[in-house]
């Protein structure tokens, strides 16, 4: 469906593969699931949601009694007509999700238990859409595909995503950008190590997720906590306006944690609106297509669109006429009649040509100024057009976004210590 | 008036003068204005309030209806006893200011307007007072002298700049003082462009304006923001008393806008009672001798000359005993007797010895201390008397002012870029 | 008492030494004092209460009138009923301290003065308890002994560090300790005097005084004011809960002043209760055992030993897997089963994971994660046995604690300037 839209690659990679230190899974495959009670008829069945099977159970037929059945029960007490989504990744073992009055419902007596799943060689599959700019520089984001049937928590951070990818393919762009559909955890590790040039070429990222709901906006900080995307999503989301959170970075969370673990680094942010494990139908059937609504998705877009929009803008001008102000009113840039206050539009010229000294961003400049970036990328762009202002050149932005002094290299020290 | 009071030296610069990206305009001058009614008797009179006229304005005669002549009135509805103050400087214009309820009261019929006024090739005239120090590094005071007939945003700022300019040249200097009286902006573009080597040994300096109202003093920080200036007249403030404000740099204001214009980044902020704008009066007719106050000025007097203290004597002294406390007692210099507090006058001692490690300035000293610099100055002389303390040479002060690292040379790049 | 727990080694040093820009003085001893009223009875008697004499009084024997005697009597008019404690340390003098209502039952009369004191070339007596540890890096405790009969200001912080000394020696050490028991002021000029190379050898230090009462505990910053020994003991105060303030440096208070005077400046602050001068009994006689209680001294020393374990322990390490998470479930170090919230043990674990990148400390850690810098230790050992982060080395350890880029060797620059 995603490749309706985009152009996306897919990747398979066989199981066994060893990325950093993991290994690639083997696949798991359900053809079908059951319990069926003591009259024989189907008291869970994995046709009717797919969320009642634990996720990378092993395949197992057998007849239990009930007492022994149980031990293999998930359910959510607080909530009991929702049925929970649980894995066992990492640790063989089957069992079933179901509301806990469903299993109240469950009556003694011998259980058939049916789990016709296959747990083999296989592939891990991913996504990835380039876009090439006119700098090899890159934008990352990413987003989960692995949580089956869950909408806030998978499905909406596939949509904006998509939709973001979509926006990205019909404009110019200043950087490339590269945009991931990965199962979390392992396909963000398996992504990594499959493309350690491509992650030195990574200057911005954010990991999308949990973007349907009608909950505030939240943004996590990368781990270096000031960088360029951190500053970017804070000015977009104080001038979007509405209630938003800013928050510290933690190394819990999203793929984040691969994108900023230490030998990498990236400056790589979370972007979601309510926070995972912070609402209640979190990882249950109530994450439901009706928990996330079209108006939540399209400004959770509007907000990625502005902020790549500040992105792809966001450079250092210089001033041509650093003495003095230059003579705004006989360019037409200045009201003409003093005495009264002077218009928004004035101000932030002022401010472009005050700061512009080769040192400070557009971005550096709004948020001294207190005026959206909006306001002042105009302001540069009429300045220019009054060629009363040029951009730096490229090298004089490069180092806007580069690694701090203390910082290393994220590509070098890679490839040094996993050469080829 | 004010060359009975100091040695002020005056320039003319002829009209067509470049100066940067200005060029001094044409000399305006004024024989009379009035608008004739119906009935051939003067309603507005140039004699009467040189506010009548709109400054600036082109010469003409002429007769037309009071429809016609409104286009070229201006008033205050919401003060509708006030004249207010407009100007027209950059683009050729003619019109009238009056009170609302002047305008009010004319009625329909044929109105004469004659603007006796020239505007010709002249020269604009600003006023400079320099007072050599020991030091060729210099505090510059700047004042403008283009609003006519204003008390507080014009008159106040000339008077206390006068008397302060009095006081320094009695007294020893440390650094060299350069006192401008100028047009707003156009002045202070000029002198700019005049002196390219004296610019580049201002260290200090102060924009004065609006001084003589009972608002409480605002101190708007210089483009810099952490000057040294901006820390002395923080500090000055605060230990004064009172209630007062610290205003961030913006590009808008006085002429700390040239000053403070990035090719410059002089330390230079401005200090203020009320702040242009934001007291009704402020460009009218009510912004006269009534609104400003002798005990008013005198206290922004007494400021101005608290700072020039201040940085008189903001040196990096050295503890010459740095192994311990030194011995007060036997010196004098601490009480004997145990077991009460101890003073503020020995405290201030133990401050400077602690921190007399050749990197704090005094100003450092009584910032972290929390006491006030003549204290804190006072402390330090009894100090080198005993041969505590002694002053770090000139270079090791030097810095203490210097540019910041990632600044430019101002004087430097300024005599590069413009050459003689 | 000290020797009889730890193994203390005293110093005598002769009057007239000449320790900086001090000198030991003479040595005071006393065999008896005592004023007798006009009937010859004694009305204050040293042997009573040995704060009735005015410490370092001369000697002196004479019959005077009330009158006159009265010139050399303290008391505290506000608390009758307490003796205060005055010293005469550096201006010959003589003197009795008695309570107010004492004083005021003294009838008119004739009166016996008393002092068999002795003011004679003698010794300046001090303790120090060194105790190495694997590096020769040291930790300096510093109390004072000079206050005869203070409770709080003297005894409780004698005991606490003699406690801590004992607790230390029974313990392997990183750092080498160096615990001094020495007279306030001169004792610790006289220490660091004759010290020269060990001064330069200090890392971290403690002054201890003020330690049994039972007010919240009061942390006195060093001079440096970010020092690692400030960090660590904020920390500490922190996750003990309970009240507790953090005060900044002053150059007033107890030997923390001659450790942190400029020519040291070493990282050394001052661990309290109640902050000396704050509460009443200060410097009298009310500060006597019932004012000091063992479970109050506990608590110091708790917070004493907490901030050592600290300190030995605040180490930097390198993740061995740097890129990507490394897979804990596998080594057993991770719940399987998702879709929960994840433990603190997990959650220090990924922390340290996270920043254990050669340049952050367990402290940073700690600091940044908020969690317990024990939690994060006890993660980093987990991890240490798990082959996921080793310490690193010793070097990459030592600028942990160095001085900053501006300050100087203290070391270097003081044998420069007192060669041997």
């Amino acid at each position: 469906m995603i490749q309706h839209r985009i152009s996306l690659e897919t990747f398979e990679v066989p199981t066994g593969t060893p990325v950093f230190d993991w290994t690639v899974p083997k696949e798991w495959n359900v053809r079908d699931a059951y319990i069926k009670g003591p009259d024989g008829k189907k008291v869970v069945d994995f046709q009717e949601c797919n969320l009642h099977l634990l996720n990378y159970s092993a395949p197992i037929r057998a007849t239990m009694p009930l007492s022994a059945l149980k031990n293999h029960l998930f359910t959510i007490p607080e909530k009991p007509d929702w049925i929970p989504y649980r894995t066992s990744y990492y640790k063989e073992d089957w069992g079933f999700c179901l509301s806990h009055n469903q299993m109240l419902a469950l009556e003694d007596g011998s259980y058939e238990v049916c789990i016709d799943s296959t747990l083999e060689e296989g592939h891990l599959t991913y996504g990835e859409c380039y876009l090439p700019g006119r700098s090899t520089d890159e934008v990352l984001f990413s987003c989960h595909t692995c949580h089956p049937s869950l909408a806030n928590d998978n499905l909406s951070g596939l949509a904006v995503t998509t939709f973001l990818a979509q926006f990205l393919s019909e404009r110019g762009l200043h950087y490339s950008y590269r945009i991931l559909f990965v199962p979390g955890t392992i396909g963000a590790i398996t992504w990594l190590a499959r493309n350690r040039e491509a992650v030195g070429r990574i200057r911005h990222g954010l990991v999308l997720t949990c973007l349907g709901d009608k909950g505030p906006f939240h943004y996590k900080k990368s781990r270096q906590g000031d960088a360029e995307i951190d500053r970017v999503a804070a000015h977009v989301l104080l001038h979007y306006g509405g209630s938003r959170e800013i928050l510290e970075f933690s190394p819990y969370g999203y793929d984040e944690r691969q994108y900023c673990s230490p030998g990498f680094n990236l400056q790589v942010g979370c972007l979601m609106r309510s926070v995972w494990g912070s609402f209640p139908e979190y990882h249950t059937s109530a994450d439901d297509l009706s928990f996330i609504q079209p108006p939540h998705l399209a400004e959770s877009l509007r907000i990625c669109v502005a902020i790549v929009d500040v992105l792809e803008e966001n450079r250092r001008y210089r001033n041509l006429n650093p003495y003095c102000e230059p003579q705004l009113g006989r360019r037409g840039l200045y009201g003409s009649t003093g005495g009264e206050g002077i218009e928004s539009e004035v101000n932030a010229r002022l401010w472009v040509l005050n700061l512009s000294d080769g040192e400070h961003s557009l971005l550096d400049i709004a948020e001294r100024s207190g005026l959206s970036f909006s306001a002042i990328k105009c302001a540069a762009q009429i300045l220019c057009e009054s060629n009363l202002l040029e951009m730096m050149p490229e090298e004089g932005n490069r180092d806007k976004c580069k690694p701090r002094a203390h910082g290393r290299s994220p590509a070098r020290a890679l490839i040094e210590r996993y050469p080829r």
